[in-house]
């Protein structure tokens, strides 16, 4: 990039020899059109970051006010033939209003920040829309996954990706050095059709989490009920035993098992539907039901879950000799042994039991953490296919179910 | 890329203007020549996500039934005229049947997705070897770290990266678009001398984890036999006890310290031994024996499996408690202290020791916990060189020391 | 790339048809300006790597035998003349005796890789400085993140990054590639102008940690002293009470909560505070005054520290049980009851306030377990914004004051 055609910049305003990779060098001028919440915020953080910015708005001496001081606000027919890169911090349906400015925008990269009010709302992307408005401008999606309030105050934790997506390779460098510079971490979504998927992020609320997590509850209510009425309502209907202290956490420690067994077994059964699925239409080329196909893919949130309720299992088990209840139940049973005069308490079968079922437990949650630890997205991306199917599929399930067979045997 | 040569668009077939950095949009014409396995998956893939496939195939009439009703299916020499970009997914051992080809092939991209049986198999990677017989093509390596059923089901969870290698800028970034297009992560691994490297990818199995597994595997198993000596053999066969129920925990947790130690020592032994090495060798720019290069290479992995065996036999402990057997015993000490009159049981010197042999080994699972998560590689990476040592090298071993002296003292 | 001016490599000495983005084939020359340890193990490094090693020195025939025999070493100006790239691991106060090689220098590439000893300690970034020396030269800062050791032994464990900047989007790949052959991941961070913030990051020792840090440990001193005066210096002198023994377990244990409550409390009171400056101010469009900006950004350390002092009192609490002296304690109670003739030692309202204490205690701990792990990079890059406040503001507070009121309730 050092002769000929490719070395004139795209952004910078005096059309000196400069450098494609590097325009986002201090007081490059950056054009805003709209005077809305995130456009304010936009104006505040770029400043702030040390470009110049340039406001472009309807009507400039109301608007002067709500922007930082040092940005310039003038009406929008200037403002966009001093900027060569401009953000579009206007509603969708306002696109429109702009083909006024058409021909100033011939040849100038348009960044698109819009969001949508609902999951594919729209036929097309905003950023497409727009780009069908000016075929003769670069449009650029991106920024829409930063808040108002995150532009404002600059990146300080949580995710500071800023997704960009655009069909020139040049004009995303010089967004995606923008963003850098104003300290967020720009990811090369591809072409200017991933826009429709960028816009869907921010709409998003941990969509693969809910059924699950609805699954788990349902579950723990039900299982709650039925040990609530064996273990608390029968014996105080029956036979007048006060039992009511086992609601807080006996309950829930003979609940969550149950819950996390259901749950683990809820990750294996489909991959064993989708065997017999093949064996049955006898190809494997063949699409699973949308409902297999669904379920397949949320097993590994069914089973972080699992997971979840067998280490509260843990914590609650451990917590239960500390109670007071368990030690006053100790004292009683002292008293019993001495008045009877029972010089040895040993009960050779329920040690063994005991033993045995506490060693599974600890062996099955030790085998769960790692693979809750390899579902972590840093330490999966440096196993491959073999190595994380070696982990997952773990001889993981003979464990548990050992488990249980110990104490029910 | 505005103007000029480098305008030609690589990818469609129209040769309209176009622009590099779009060429995965929908229904670009992707050949595929193969009718394996890989090349089914392949297909299925590439029509899923809106590619025009065209597979190339020697018996075009017994391979139709085989592919996605969409693709088309024509002789090799057909489809390579119609596509850009040609996967071969075809054995290495069967290249140079594709020889008859060449001149059809000339200028187009090739993407190597073979995979070898074994590390290291031949002289040359695979994609090297294809580059060998086909100058005047663009060889990309990619793909191959991806299973044919990953492929056709789409990546569902695990490692969705796909690494890619090649010379040219434009074909690895055609490629890449693919990929991301498919729902991959796209990795881009530099240039083709890259590709033996990701074709020994697939065939690893966790290398780095074999040795201090069965190094913590042999140890374990040497510990607990001696103790199983110690502490249930000999007092059954001297004094007629029964303490077979020590077997499935207590023995255990009183292994797993010991495993744990010797592995930690194990950890910074080797930075001693280098050190010890250079001193001796008077100067520090002469390389370390291989065995000793292997050893500083596995200390993360022998430094985790330590804190593994360390977390264990806290849950282990914790467990102690809640065990029938320990119930059983107090039970038993509370008769014996009534029958004897003793109003007071309080040993000082038993007490202390225990306060403080716990209270060393809490502090040092503290410790060791921040280590294991500095191992994380996303953490890991968020840590210049200064920091990780300050974290690496704590004074972990000192507190370790001291627990141990404090139950043998 | 494939035809044009583009195609003149920049990095091949034979001036032969190649491509930009395989420069770092095997054989290339690298030149290295200096002869210090940097130096060395950076001429180690690239020897092993494949590449042909040029160094350049003032005293060729001192320096001969400080360099892996495999590396040329001859006078600065015969060194320059043979390799594109070129390492400058000189100090910045002797990048002006570069000077005489000027003519020399000029279009080849010069990497930084120069250290300062304090942050910020020059006006400009020692790579501008070299810039402004050289103006027809290339600059690429890189390399200085690694330390010697590492770059000598090669990449280990820990972190693998090398931070590049340049305004040159070539030399910053041909830069990338090598850093890649070497074993390292190339990171790009963008323009030249991003050299001081590359600088600074080898300097930094967890700075955003030490704040936090101090202020738990200047809590827990603070809370430890108060609860030694409490429970144990008052009984002694008053009652004559030997309770020495709470010291290594039970007072951490009662000091840690009080730590994780103050420093919770410490992370969601700045954005009560944010809020009301906003509300007393009437816009949101006011920078914070410093503190609160600087308390704002340290948010997630104090949050992490809370949770490690969570964690540790939840590890204590359950070992109390474990103990010698719960034991002793246990066994001198059931004398007692004994010899007073008291066949129920239950009293209904110490259990249920233990029962509800222990729970909300476990419940607490599970949502700060969640919010720790969205705090992991790698997990916190795969949530949007919405997904992020979600769970970071979640009802925890709320449980973790219930814990508080039951104990004192």
């Amino acid at each position: 990039m050092l002769s000929g055609d490719m070395a004139k910049p795209l952004l910078t305003c005096q059309n000196a020899d400069g450098d494609l990779s590097s325009p986002a060098s201090v007081g490059t001028a950056i054009g805003i059109l709209g005077s809305g919440d995130f456009a304010r915020s936009l104006a505040t953080r770029l400043v702030d970051s040390g470009f110049k910015v340039i406001v472009g708005s309807r009507n400039p001496k109301r608007s002067m006010n709500l922007f930082p001081s040092s940005a310039e606000v003038m009406p929008q027919s200037d403002a966009v033939k001093k900027a060569e890169v401009i953000f579009v911090a206007v509603f969708r349906d306002h696109y429109t209003t702009l083909c006024e400015l058409t021909d100033l925008l011939v040849g100038k990269i348009l960044v698109d920040v819009s969001n949508n009010t609902e999951i594919n709302h729209h036929k097309e992307s905003n950023a497409e829309y727009l780009a069908s408005l000016f075929p003769q401008c670069t449009i650029v999606k991106g920024f829409n996954v930063i808040s108002a309030w995150t532009l404002q105050c600059g990146p300080r934790d949580g995710n500071k990706q800023v997704l960009i997506s655009c069909d020139k390779q040049e004009a995303k460098a010089a967004v995606g050095a923008i963003a850098r510079t104003m300290g967020f971490v720009p990811v090369d979504m591809g072409s200017l059709c991933a826009a429709r998927e960028i816009e869907n992020v921010p709409l998003r609320l941990l969509p693969f989490w809910r059924i699950p997590f609805l699954l788990a509850l349902s579950l723990f209510i039900c299982f709650y009920i039925y040990n609530f009425i064996r273990s608390v309502l029968h014996p105080f209907l029956m036979e007048h035993k006060n039992k009511f202290y086992k609601i807080p956490i006996e309950l829930v420690n003979v609940t969550l098992p149950c819950v996390a067994y259901v749950m683990l077994s809820l990750v294996y059964l489909p991959g064993v539907l989708a065997a017999f699925f093949q064996l049955y239409y006898g190809t494997k080329y063949r699409r699973f039901p949308d409902w297999l196909d669904q379920w397949l893919q949320h097993r590994k949130q069914i089973g972080l879950v699992s997971f979840f309720c067998a280490a509260m299992h843990a914590v609650y088990s451990l917590c239960l000799p500390m109670r007071r209840s368990s030690r006053y139940l100790l004292l009683n049973d002292a008293f019993k042994q001495i008045t009877a005069g029972k010089d040895n308490a040993w009960v050779d079968e329920e040690v063994w039991r005991m033993e045995v079922y506490v060693s599974f437990g600890i062996i099955a949650l030790g085998l769960l953490s790692l693979l809750a630890v390899t579902s972590l997205p840093s330490i999966g991306n440096a196993l491959n296919w073999r190595e994380f199917s070696f982990i997952q599929h773990s001889p993981l399930e003979d464990f548990s179910r050992r488990k249980v067979q110990t104490l029910h045997g």
